[in-house]
């Protein structure tokens, strides 16, 4: 029984979840804001049944074939992502030969170093966004997240931005990049305006993209340029919602 | 601008509550879980418009007059309601003659001083829930919430608990009181198994049941068993689910 979470409450396994955030939060990683976008992910989740949809699980293919086709992928970390997926953002780095940056809608140089040394201890190396020699500004964002890595998203073909804010998906989409995002809010800014966008909860989709980028490893230029070519977002968004509407109408009635 | 918000973000107004609640937080009012739990409501609201519908009204209306026609009124206050709606809750315990106690889901003495100390700032007097010589336990709680002061929740005839846990509201409904909410989740256990359930952000929500107290203090016996007895929970909360469904629809076609 972890701190008055009863196993048997019937939220237990997302207030675990969000435990985690609140440790991280504690570590000084997370901030307050990003526990409140937390909680709005959950609200989402909760309409999906907690369940990794066959409408994400097409995103989630696509997102690892594109990550593997890239010429230079780069993986965007933030806060929540390093407190709740540390080791999933290292393999993934691995397999499809990404790099990793920092990058934050609230900037702390403080905050910054402990998420590099806490993706450290996962095995994560030469993390990118936080030497401010390659630092350089993209345009079109008004917060602290234009400032970006000039080894890492300025130079990437496909930029990876799990639970991103919509200003950046757009100023990236802008800058003709691929924007590869993780948001289970299948109507935000952010998950309309990226290129390929998973709506599931990251703690479930990290793993599965990392599963699904060994085994795309070795498939042929022929199938990646068939999945890729076939996955379309727009569809895949409104028949994600399709889901949810139906959720909802069936939850209503239990 | 406010620590990077900028006045045309989109979601700039929920931004400032989230701050709101942010800042309870470093005041040690509200907890890590607090602020998740405000993002979940942040995403139904989001779908509701972040407008209080018909249905909000109605049952705005009749928390209003079952407040006003209890024998026993209290209203029970957590660290996020104390955060977000402070002089509200104050003014609407003078408005109905209730008493105001203090009620944490995550107990800690400190967190209840200092929760009761921001309450007197504004007004309020006599706070119960802190003294352990009148504390009592109520059966089927698993929290610390099953602590409560026998001079107030346990004693009252209509127990006023916005943004609760659904293992209290079957718990305080099981003791055959009356139970009144705030929650902006339409199909949470809460909304579900309190007597009158508002589905409305509590920051819009509690000047409107002050407002609605305030003028029915003067209706008629009969006009207030009326407004009562015509109010239905159950079919309320079936159209608050479909205002959400069609505005879901409609925001996914935008």
């Amino acid at each position: 029984m972890i701190e008055g979470i009863h196993p048997e409450h019937p939220r237990a396994e997302s207030l675990l979840i969000r435990k985690k955030l609140a440790d991280g939060f504690k570590d000084g990683i997370v901030t307050p804001e990003g526990l409140c976008a937390h909680g709005r992910g959950e609200a989402f989740d909760y309409i999906l049944g907690e369940e990794t949809t066959d409408q994400a699980l097409a995103a989630i293919e696509a997102a690892a074939a594109a990550l593997l086709n890239a010429d230079r992928p780069i993986l965007s970390v933030n806060g929540n992502t390093a407190a709740l997926v540390p080791s999933e953002i290292v393999e993934l780095a691995d397999e499809v030969g990404a790099g990793i940056e920092v990058n934050l809608f609230h900037e702390s140089t403080e905050r910054e170093r402990k998420i590099v040394k806490h993706l450290e201890k996962y095995g994560a190396e030469d993390i990118l966004g936080v030497d401010e020699n390659y630092l350089t500004e993209i345009p079109g964002i008004r917060s602290d997240r234009r400032m970006v890595d000039e080894r890492g998203i300025s130079a990437a073909d496909v930029v990876f931005v799990p639970l991103e804010d919509g200003d950046r998906t757009k100023a990236l989409n802008k800058l003709k990049k691929n924007v590869v995002t993780v948001d289970l809010n299948p109507i935000s800014r952010t998950a309309r305006a990226a290129d390929i966008t998973v709506v599931d909860n990251i703690v479930r989709a990290l793993p599965k993209i990392v599963e699904r980028s060994k085994e795309l490893s070795q498939a042929s230029p022929r199938r990646m340029n068939e999945i890729l070519e076939t996955f379309d977002n727009r569809s895949n968004l409104s028949l994600t919602l399709k889901t949810m509407l139906s959720r909802l109408r069936k939850l209503s009635r239990e």
